[in-house]
């Protein structure tokens, strides 16, 4: 039993002996490790009762902001660089295999169906870009006919999401699959940085901890394959001046492709065109399930 | 600068990196040390992208459920033993004088003025019980005139903000003065266990880990004295069966304290008691502030 006079020495002991009688082994597991890792940061920085009240009020309002196109606490794990750990313990890094990278809080469930070659910008502005490559599983076979979504922000910064009304529906974002020898084209326009949401608590912490809020620019992918692993990844532009300050730590060396510039005239897939565009190519490898 | 490829090795150094500009160095000190134990805690337990995706939830459904009159975030705190530990840490054993312990939830702001003598049990049900003691400084001095609240759950289990409809307004709840000596004296029902609110996130939690919601019966007190630090303590019941194993970790030796139970007569202040009561008795230490 523990002793009825608890203190910063034995209250974690105390707590923890609480759940001896835990139902489900891995609750108990995680639980107990919380709370000894929960009060070594307690005693280490010994905050006062006003810290400790802003603390409870953050997290409070952290929740509070939260609704059904905002995840509030998904952003604090991603800026606190809990998102990418998370990721990078699930999908250990495989030889050949394409790397993951957090989801973020812009993908939805519901995605516009597109065709191979299709331009999915809709009313985005921004420079004309056509976007292709393929997909093979790890051991080098083409993925014919896997779904994968595509979504990104436009030349201001932001996702359709965030900008319905001018909108007027779903822009940068669509589901497409790959054709019979698993390659992939479509067109859209070159995302650029922005910064995350910073109206809210995690704005709050940001600033207090000295940081800007700016993504580096990056395409959105997820694919999917039978037998394989969910690939969520990014693909990122080496030219961005945010690319080694990701605000939430998602850059990969082996995701950051150059874009090419070319002048009006035929594109690659015979298209003819009148302005400026860019093209970027990406090939892509599933990890097998298991 | 921080490498581009992150993996569980390299990303807490990566983040805290970023509060290189914290404006504030305190701030910079909480998060640097929030993120080591947050990463090496995601560490040990090695989360599925689902069970972080639950966390995620946890804490969003905790922030939510919270409003004017229900704090979940301090119930979690409480619950895990925080703020006991908290607590502690600020308020170190000093020889002589009285302990302190969690604030709990139920105290309000608002409490009812009440003359020495009072009796504020309002509409709860209980055994009738009469309170005294004394307030000194830790010199010993007698501390005259100084404010105090008290405040208790009924014989039910419930404090008056839980049932505001039934108790039609304050009941076990009171703001007092110690008189000219640093005596005080009042009357008012003996509380019992009662369980933390369950309904929510952390009563899902307490389930998880196989513990009870109880807390041991006690009275709340908060001491005010000009320079000295405010005394936030409870006593607590040694017949209840819950002493041992408080689900917010708040008993202490030497904040429990016997009722003795009286046959109906005359009750130490001449009232005539026609019915069987309890008398408690307890004299409080405040420190010295510095």
């Amino acid at each position: 039993m523990a002793p009825r006079e608890l203190d910063e020495h034995n209250i974690t002991e105390a707590v923890i002996e609480r759940f001896a009688n835990a139902p489900d082994p891995r609750v108990k597991a995680v639980c107990t490790s919380l709370v000894k890792y929960l009060h070594d940061f307690v005693r280490e920085v010994r905050p006062t009762e006003e810290e400790w009240g802003f603390a409870i009020d953050f997290l409070t309002r952290t929740g509070k902001i939260c609704d059904g196109n905002r995840q509030e606490f998904i952003l604090l794990s991603d800026t606190l660089g809990v998102s990418t750990l998370v990721d990078s313990i699930n999908f250990p890094v495989q030889p050949g295999v394409t790397k993951s990278t957090v989801l973020g809080p812009f993908w939805t469930q519901e995605m516009p169906d597109q065709k191979l070659g299709d331009d999915i910008h809709g009313k985005m502005k921004g420079e004309p870009c056509y976007v292709f490559g393929s997909l093979k599983s790890s051991n080098g076979t083409p993925l014919a006919n896997a779904q994968f979504d595509v979504w990104h922000s436009d030349d201001d910064g932001f996702y359709d999401v965030q900008q319905m009304e001018k909108m007027g529906g779903p822009a940068g974002r669509g589901r497409f699959h790959t054709d019979k020898d698993g390659k992939f084209w479509f067109w859209t326009i070159k995302p650029t940085c922005y910064p995350v949401p910073t109206d809210g608590p995690v704005g709050e912490m940001l600033r207090g901890q000295g940081r800007h809020p700016m993504r580096p620019a990056h395409l959105h992918f997820i694919f999917y394959a039978d037998g394989h692993r969910k690939l969520v990844t990014h693909i990122f532009d080496p030219t961005d001046k945010y690319i080694d300050g990701d605000a939430v730590f998602g850059v990969k060396e082996s995701l950051i492709r150059e874009y090419k510039e070319h002048a009006p005239g035929a594109a690659p897939d015979g298209k003819k065109m009148d302005v400026p565009y860019a093209t970027i190519n990406y090939d892509f490898v599933m990890a097998k399930e298991g």
